[in-house]
């Protein structure tokens, strides 16, 4: 079949766009025709700003989170609880458990997680930072707030093992049935672990089911 | 609430890319975040591939399709009859028809369709032009490929119209069931159609179901 392309030009951007994580080469070609119909002023806009983001991106110091100042917003916040940390993957996890309203303490943002097939080991991530963070004192809990899966489990007992020399206490994120999900569909093993890991019921038990 | 995002640098590129077509805002971070890890030379290629279509871009003078050459591949390929005109509205849909391997003419891309409420009206399309081709002479049929939508069809009319002084046929691509579509779940008005245009059926029919 020949190059269905019409241009290079065209065919280079749509192959920039497919890189990217979802991005199947239709929707690269929708989204590239896209911004040619847009004034140049407006694509140059869109580089530039990539482009700014990706020169002047600054991570806080403290948590590691991306940050515009030294030490980020949440870090600095002296109505935070500073002996609560809870380790989290990526900048996308601090917002959505900001979102919930449910969590008063800090940050400690790894940047990924340990994944020997993507090549990502302990030395990739901010563990030891982590550790250092603990080893300063003042830490009660460390709440590890990974993703449920293979990689998260690793990385969870990985951290868990680096800080049991010290005095903190290491807590896990709840596992169970989602809200809003019927039992009827729930996988097996988050079956069996919402039974094992069950809590008290009583009146002041929270309903938070529609 | 606050501002979920914990830098503005981030927040901007997250606005540039839920700009695009069909990218959300939660789609927009999870992209920013994938080129974020990118080395720098990949972001600035990124970058620069598509700067580089906006600014070198260029629009076959026949057929007015993107091309890298004055008259594109398609409109100086001498083995595809130049007597018949298909009428698409872009670049995706001359690809889409290119595919099917079914259409030896050369094209004609409008660039759009008209669309009052969108402000795109026949000045703002390549009709003119159109109007040129069949003036010129030579040209025995123009097929028109638009969607089959309000728009498609205002866009059709107001083409048939400006054709009719000419000597040309004038024909449309058919609308009916699509093929692997069951009647029982096809739209009345594409079923009602598919009726009034039926094709003689005969042995040499070909099935193209499954």
């Amino acid at each position: 079949m020949n190059n269905p392309y019409p241009s290079t030009l065209l065919e280079n951007a749509v192959n920039e766009f497919a890189k990217l994580p979802g991005i199947g080469r239709k929707s690269a070609l929708r989204l590239v025709l896209h911004l040619l119909r847009q004034d140049e002023k407006n694509v140059n806009h869109f580089t530039e700003t990539l482009l700014k983001l990706k020169k002047e991106v600054n991570y806080c110091t403290c948590c590691h989170n991306i940050s515009d100042t030294e030490i980020c917003a949440i870090c600095a916040d002296k109505s935070r609880d500073p002996s609560v940390i809870c380790v989290v993957e990526n900048v996308k996890e601090v917002m959505a458990i900001e979102r919930t309203v449910q969590f008063g303490g800090l940050y400690h943002v790894l940047g990924g997680i340990i994944s020997p097939i993507d090549g990502i080991g302990p030395s990739d991530l901010e563990i030891a930072s982590l550790e250092e963070r603990v080893k300063a004192g003042d830490i009660k809990e460390v709440i590890l707030a990974l993703s449920a899966t293979m990689e998260g489990d690793t990385t969870n007992f990985y951290i868990y093992r680096k800080l049991t020399p010290y005095q903190v206490k290491v807590s896990i994120i709840a596992r169970g049935v989602s809200i809003g999900d019927e039992i009827e569909y729930a996988d097996e093993v988050t079956l069996g672990r919402s039974i094992q890991n069950r809590t008290p019921f009583n009146e002041s038990y929270k309903l938070v089911t529609k």
